[in-house]
């Protein structure tokens, strides 16, 4: 794979052509309502995969989320090489992205982020845990990312495909991969999908912390009722909130 | 009622006439002050009795609270079926208020809500108490409905007239019921003490978990404080705050 | 003096003149300030001595803090009787304040509040204590009023001047007695200084509830700390973060 | 050193000449982005050494941080004597940051403040430590000042040469200094790196309080493991989120 990824880095890759508006208009509502929310502060990013290639997606230039725009977005490949950056600076973290998409052809939205709330979760024996319906999406579990068991003493950032692919197989067939000393990638087959995760996974890791807090034993979900509530149609995919995310995210 | 609610769903209720114009102004308040004090975000609902048929409530299509207008509310009957829906997606968990408005009375509003604060005491062996005065309404206990108890493996929702019968009984006479892994139901004979109730039970939540993590011996308030508070008015109905969110809420 | 309340109510005190209108400027400030600051919600009051009169106070007729106007104002007599309140409803609470006046003469503004933060240390074995040098006012100690050692079972509200006098010998010289299972009142020179008080002693009680949480062992202030900032002038009384908050709360 | 001091607090030093303006708008959106950011409040402070001069550095007059101009900026030198402060009142901790300048010759920007969420570690035996690669700058420990071990009782306030020389003693070569009973100071090579690295180390602060709370064993960032994020670029020196603080908080 280096070596391919050296090819295309000398070589960009064609592009698949202009993405569905709304795609484009969600994603960039995706990155104002994660700022918004609290989930992303200056750091950190969302993608989506392109509607017209599975094996391209889209995401911002290098840019703090609140300040994304359409013409910030760019296309790459899954060797996480841009089609045309027109020479500005990209997210050294989009492998992240790319390398999900490789491995996981469900997942067409991806959010890393450094929610405070999770930062804990990541670095402790204490698994994070399903507290209510609304986390019904980590019932079958949260794997933990270590980056040190491959790749030794790093900078901790996942800044090429071998690193990539590396969280990738921890995350498996999971909506959620928590990384050791740095934060979490969330996915979706929609984009709402991944925004509504990564907001209310937030919101769980509080209330667990909370509920622990308090002292006495308690009762998770239990994984049949996660695995219900996703059949039911997890949270009918956000769309409510999703609504009134996206109206005060653009203001409309 | 099973045959009943599906006769009924056949032909839609006759409607009980047009509600008291303040009742829809402070049902539309309702939505948007609990969304803007935290205890509601893109989910949970409020809902007010009819004040000409004690068998009929009012509450908003399925929408988010912030974004609820008088034109969204609609008139159910106590089997959850919508007057007239004009082809409107419902709130699946309608069934709460329902069955509550069958069950209670004295009860003319019901809040339905997931503040992170209260989850936590849904799923512990540690009860929610009052803390202090603001929570007298608590003062003869907070039940907790676990929907495994009756209905096995579900995903969690209380989407039909038998689960939400079976969490009006947990409920019986109190002003609260909490539901396990889920959120909590608040009660009121008004609007105003509805919502008063649910702002007040979250900061309640909060004031315990903190108290419990001192880590001394707390004193909480005595069920004959809390009961003479209640006599005296319970926070004056919550008029004086009312006024205050109404304003907010509305912009007036 | 219940006669003479009595007396008092029969007759309205004569007015000592109108107030300095800084005073006034000033006091409607410290409502929305308050307010702003998350101090004070729709419940809680602050009050100022009358600057003509040391037998005279002025606070809001009942009304949530952040909508007090200058026209809200009323003047009292320290047997809690309002010089003419035009009908208006008053706060029941009003005798902390006149008691509180009666037996400070130092004292010329009070806040009563309901802060979150602080009721847990009204109800705990742990005493709440100075953290850092912005706390120094409590250097010397918080009392801790429970209202049921001398008044038994009550609604917990200081509604006569019997509990505000028991009140007051409670905080005896202090700047803060804590009430438990209700609240706290904090008392200053100046209407900065009891505003400045009570917003720092909000954060005060976080910051103690998170130290505790730490489980390591906590250095406290010294008490001769406290006073030699309280000698130096306890944080210049507050005046670079008043002309902040004013500033704030008037919109100028 | 107090001769010296005694002197130039007689003859005013001389001017090193105007600073560069986009040090001035830096310092001015240093003192607003950390006021919206809750790092300061009502009181502390940043400074920037003076492009001109090593031996002169320029801050606010005493002025709350969210209302500093360009017009309340004034030079001062190394023994905190200002070059004209025109009749203004100064912040009497100005001596944190003229020792810093003097023993530091690395650091071009000094931030002072009361976050509430260092508090706690600058009062108990636990340490603070690198929970996540956004707080790599503490990777290599984080000292606490506690300013009775040399000077015994006082006002808490760094307000001398003697006092600040002590602090920056105890800084050494590290990025961040904590302040027993008081707060922090925090440096930089540049402004935006002194503010990333104040509003980093407050979220730092309260995930490792999270983190203790779980109860688990903690993973704590390796320091060869921050030592590779800092010598990689650390956070590429905040540009990403200096750009978005800076947008915000000058309303561009």
């Amino acid at each position: 794979m280096s070596v391919n990824a050296v090819l295309t880095a000398q070589q960009a890759p064609a592009s698949a052509g202009a993405p569905d508006p709304m795609l484009i208009e969600d994603l960039v509502a995706a990155y104002r309502i994660l700022a918004q929310q609290g989930v992303l502060d200056g750091f950190g990013h969302v993608s989506a995969r392109h509607n017209r290639a599975a094996n391209r997606f889209i995401m911002s230039r290098s840019l703090a989320p609140e300040l994304v725009t359409a013409n910030d977005l760019i296309e790459f490949d899954l060797d996480g090489n841009p089609v045309d950056a027109k020479g500005r600076s990209l997210y050294s973290e989009r492998f992240i992205h790319a390398e999900i998409y490789r491995a996981r052809p469900d997942v067409r939205s991806v959010v890393h982020n450094h929610a405070p709330s999770l930062i804990p979760f990541g670095v402790t024996t204490v698994p994070l845990r399903p507290m209510y319906h609304m986390a019904s999406f980590i019932g079958n579990g949260v794997p933990v990312f270590d980056i040190r068991k491959s790749f030794g003493m790093t900078d901790m950032l996942v800044s090429d495909s071998k690193k990539g692919h590396a969280l990738a197989e921890v995350l498996g067939q999971k909506a959620v991969v928590l990384m050791r000393g740095h934060g979490v990638a969330v996915v979706g087959s929609t984009i709402p999908i991944a925004v509504g995760r990564s907001i209310y996974l937030d919101i769980n890791a509080k209330v667990q912390a909370q509920a622990l807090a308090l002292g006495g034993n308690i009762t998770y979900l239990d994984p049949q009722e996660a695995q219900k509530m996703m059949d039911a149609g997890e949270n009918r995919s956000y769309e409510r909130p999703w609504e009134l995310w996206k109206a005060k995210a653009t203001g409309k």
